[in-house]
């Protein structure tokens, strides 16, 4: 980078805001996948004014400028590729409105969600949006790639929690939309159009965000199964029964014994599930949450364990405990770290089929593990028909590679076999980029590349991302 | 239009589903405001096919292609301003597919929204967005509009249960969008970019829509107030006090004595009302509806009638009998065509607030309707802090037309005071495309006259509608 552009970078953020050693630029380099690239230089504005200046800046010098959070993605959206400036919106952490009455909260981009998420609940209010990662992931990350989570069964996206933005074109222009009020139609929506595009369209450096009354009880339900496809055929018969609860998951047995490894996760399932398959390990679990007022929440925990074990579950525990809920989904949090631990590489898919269809999935991943002879995990939020089949491989990676890529093809062949799609919440980011243009069609890829250059004439905006 | 068109079209859609005489130019002229205009021609096609031949056409010739469900808008958005052709999607009926399993959907854009939400409970599923036109009004104009109704509070808008959408382009190429699965990120988020955009980017042919399970009980809740103020209070009491009714209604006093006009809704309503204002009729009425499991639906009836006893209602009726509650909600759905009974000119608006801030809207309303000495109703959907203030004048407007430009005027100013919207659910069309830039501001607004462009290059699709 030029001293020169590194200069008027000073002047905007502030010297000590301009990170130029290895180190930082390292610390900026990856996301959760396996990807990463070394930006020329990191700066960490501290307002929406230090944002829009240096996108002018960027404009200006036809320099690539990459909007990152926390680097939790898991399709590498925040990994500079084409190097240039990573900007961190970290600093960016104010809650700037917390409107209890009219239910909606102005965030800015770097808030991490966990806090968001506590802050609303000070004031009994629920922010549903819970990624895995929420306890280091923010909310311009979640708005970037329309974050999921465990609660979306029930409660929707963060798509679905956005009442409007504030974003920096590539120009400096910062743009507000959307409204304080729940329902607003006024022109296009360019708030649902931002969210999801990764940081190509636009920085995003503030959100307003719906809440909703905190539910006052939950009921936890841990059920136990002989082996995955039973389960996922368990979680097709809760959902096609009338039954919407908050969370629906599915943990295979080497999901759970990755979890049961790591000594944080012990207890309560490990006892369980110890217990239930007396060391086999061969089953699978589901882990499934009500809530709602009490006896709704109760009702329905009730109607979910009727059909878990009409559906043949081994065993089926019910937990309203505080701690030992926050045990269960604190080990289905940790399913991936835990498979990390496994093996050296993890290649974590996203691909996502109609509810109905999950058996169909999980037999045609086994089908396809089988075939390259690979070691396929499988977890993920069976409720919605979104998995998370993941490769575990020895590194070097070299001798698998044409296996791994293979392997992951003919998963998202599966899926869109079975009327489902490349991505339920990951996004496309550069591991999914060549699958794209299939999945949309020719039209709407051309569309989609139109929309990109209205706002990012130059193409400065995360290049190399989501349309390539 | 020149004949050579006429044969064309009669080519593509068939001589019969061509329509040029008067009657038929007049019966497509106009939507449920004051606004009309008389088209060229009506086509009635009945296959996307024939839509995308219809489109090609209309770029090859630069003819204006107007798009109309069932003309119920409420924004002037289906009116043919500049000649051409309407092209009427009500042929286009068919449930193409019912996915009971997978919760979802897909209707063609001329499925009457009403049918489809019968179709659904047919099989215990439930359609939740209910514009109050529901009966004749079509999912292609719901999508067009991102239309809304009465249940959004605790259901969301038209918008919250589209899942993908398939569209024609000017060019006549059709594009899917979206996906089968409830979770899906590929890509620039085209289904919720068309809709509200009034049919200005592309024909919507069909959609792909989210059902959710049936709630197995409602209980219906009416509340009667000394005025509107107390009501509208009362009303953001309950959303702050951690309750979210399906529904939350308010009707002044002239909207409730308009519908007990009307002798269909009498009965119920118009025994409790007379019964507690004692024919003074100076009061106003809050309807209410909690819904989802038995319990919870009582549970959370008997909390939102403590809160409205708390603030004073003069009396609380609560009713969980099917006939009884229709008849309210039929009621509550009158008001509009009970109003227009009383003034042949009825202005409706759409102005809304954060939710907390309806008592000052509604005063707001009041000190306008006394500056100009207008008749205004107010009645709506209050939880949503989405009220309509309608304007009754009499024939011929000339003499009144500067007071009511300038009431809602000031109306908008009002609401954009209290940190609102113009509008809430009815979309811009023409009556409120003069206040859209000032709303979105300059750069927002010039992305979307280019986000026009790439779509319709040629604006021929519904042209002077939104952005002029």
């Amino acid at each position: 980078m030029e001293e020169r552009v590194i200069k008027r970078l000073a002047e905007i953020v502030g010297p000590a805001s301009v990170l130029e050693s290895e180190e930082e630029r390292l610390c900026h380099s990856y996301d959760a996948t396996r990807r990463s690239a070394l930006p020329d230089v990191v700066v960490r504005p501290q307002s929406t004014e230090q944002v829009a200046a240096v996108a002018r800046l960027c404009t200006e010098e036809k320099i690539p400028l990459t909007p990152r959070g926390a680097g939790t993605g898991l399709s590498g959206g925040s990994v500079p590729v084409e190097r240039g400036i990573v900007m961190s919106l970290t600093r960016m952490n104010r809650v700037r409105e917390m409107a209890i009455e009219d239910l909606y909260a102005i965030c800015e981009a770097g808030v991490v969600t966990q806090d968001f998420q506590k802050t609303a609940e000070e004031v009994s209010l629920f922010y549903p949006p819970d990624p895995a990662s929420q306890n280091c992931c923010t909310i311009g990350g979640n708005v970037a790639t329309a974050a999921g989570g465990m609660r979306c069964l029930k409660y929707g996206v963060t798509k679905n929690y956005l009442m409007g933005l504030e974003a920096v074109l590539p120009t400096g222009e910062t743009i507000k939309t959307g409204a304080r009020t729940v329902k607003s139609v006024v022109g296009f929506d360019l708030t649902r159009l931002m969210c999801g595009s990764e940081g190509t369209l636009a920085v995003v450096t503030a959100a307003i965000l719906r809440l909703i009354p905190k539910p006052e009880h939950a009921e936890t339900i841990l059920a136990g199964f002989d082996g995955v496809e039973q389960a996922a055929a368990a979680s097709a018969a809760v959902t096609a029964g009338g039954l919407t609860p908050a969370a629906l998951e599915l943990m295979d047995a080497l999901s759970v014994s990755a979890v049961l490894r790591d000594a944080s996760s012990q207890g309560l399932l490990a006892g369980e599930v110890g217990r239930a398959f007396g060391g086999a390990r061969e089953g699978a679990l589901l882990l499934a949450e009500t809530d709602g007022f009490k006896e709704a929440a109760e009702h329905e925990a009730a109607a979910v364990e009727a059909v878990l074990k009409k559906a043949g579950a081994r065993f089926v525990k019910r937990s309203s405990d505080g701690a030992e809920r926050e045990a269960l989904w604190e080990a289905r949090r940790g399913v991936l770290a835990g498979l990390a631990k496994l093996k050296p590489i993890t290649i974590l898919e996203d691909a996502t089929v109609p509810r109905s269809r999950i058996v169909e999935m999980v037999r045609a991943v086994g089908a396809v593990a089988a075939r390259h002879g690979l070691t396929v995990a499988v977890f993920g939020h069976a409720g919605d028909g979104n998995l998370h089949p993941t490769i575990l491989v020895d590194a070097p990676l070299e001798g698998r590679a044409r296996d791994v890529r293979a392997a992951v093809s003919e998963m998202f062949d599966a899926a869109l076999a079975l009327g489902g799609t490349v991505s339920g919440e990951h996004g496309i980011g550069i591991d999914k980029a060549p699958f794209l243009r299939s999945e949309v069609g020719e039209a709407a890829f051309e569309i989609m590349r139109q929309l990109k250059k209205v706002f990012d004439p130059e193409g400065i905006l995360n290049p190399g991302k989501l349309l390539v």
